[in-house]
């Protein structure tokens, strides 16, 4: 559940519409909200105010504006939710693509802020977590393959068994207090520099 | 961008809602459209109909009714979009773990009926796609930890080299026409069935 000390960003060129969506976060408790109605100071803004969420209303967008912020959404890392009042099938997906957590396409209501705040949460730490479990399966498997090679480097060249060759990284890693990975990585690179 | 071809279920008990659904849809250009209203009927329909698409508006559910469609989205695996008319965080945030691809509180419109079509479609895309190299990537990390086992095995038992190892599990798998993964599976429960 997001607490109330979330700080949220609006930007809204119309004052009547993020008025709707600033009304519909006050009353839903969040006090810590600003709102900025000028599009271009938009990256500065979020990286010396630091918001947790951001909304975006852009009502009906050109895009370019449209896919500006998509790539905005994907340099900032943190939920966004965007209101448009029309939009097709490619820009939806293209938004999906960008990371955009809620992009509600006609839909802007005082009522339906907090639902669409929550959801955007929600997807938000959903993919955040699928990301970050790939990202750790993916480097699992780099390191070993790695250590691997780097094994196989030791076996050949000072005819140890695997587990000897093994053994010597991770005395080596202790001993200097690095990472075995990075053991690993250096002896790859000299034994390339060195050649065959 | 969905194929007009879309075979679409919508679940709904109330038949004003469901015939909005239903007209978003037909006005969008989909004609493969069905709605069943007894909301029991579902699984056996989805089953039976296989639909590419399952739309389920629920008005006010109680906590049990959302919960055993949220089992039910966990289990088709295909998009779902939802219509609630009230929901709080703590229901958003199932419906995104059980892979409700929209779920929308209060916004059921007609003309909404498409933009959610879109977004489920592509949520529910974007969401297999990195559940998937989630998957590609655990297995090969497991893959390869049961080859190196296997290897070991070898290299300890036989006297050999890891590169002769792995050629032996390799020449095996040809001759046998199994994948290399299998024989090395093979190799490490006959291993623990022979003991130490």
């Amino acid at each position: 559940m997001p607490s109330p000390d979330l700080s949220i960003l609006i930007i809204d060129e119309n004052r009547i519409r993020a008025s709707i969506i600033e009304e519909g976060l006050r009353e839903a408790g969040y006090a810590r909200v600003a709102v900025i109605h000028d599009v271009n100071e938009v990256g500065r803004t979020i990286s010396q105010t630091t918001p947790d969420v951001v909304f975006i209303d852009l009502e009906n967008p050109k895009r370019d504006t449209l896919e500006h912020f998509f790539s905005l959404s994907r340099a900032i890392q943190r939920p966004i939710a965007m209101f448009v009042d029309r939009s097709d099938g490619t820009m939806i997906e293209k938004a999906v693509e960008a990371g955009v957590s809620a992009y509600v396409v006609d839909g802007l209501k005082k009522e339906r802020v907090k639902p669409i705040l929550d959801m955007a949460i929600s997807r938000f730490n959903a993919f955040s977590r699928l990301s970050r479990e790939l990202e750790e399966a993916r480097s699992a498997l780099e390191e070993r393959k790695i250590v691997d090679q780097a094994k196989g480097i030791l076996m050949k060249t000072r005819g140890l068994s695997e587990p000897e060759a093994y053994a010597l990284l991770r005395k080596t890693a202790m001993n200097q207090n690095r990472r075995l990975i990075d053991i690993a990585q250096s002896l790859i690179t000299a034994a390339n520099l060195l050649g065959p």
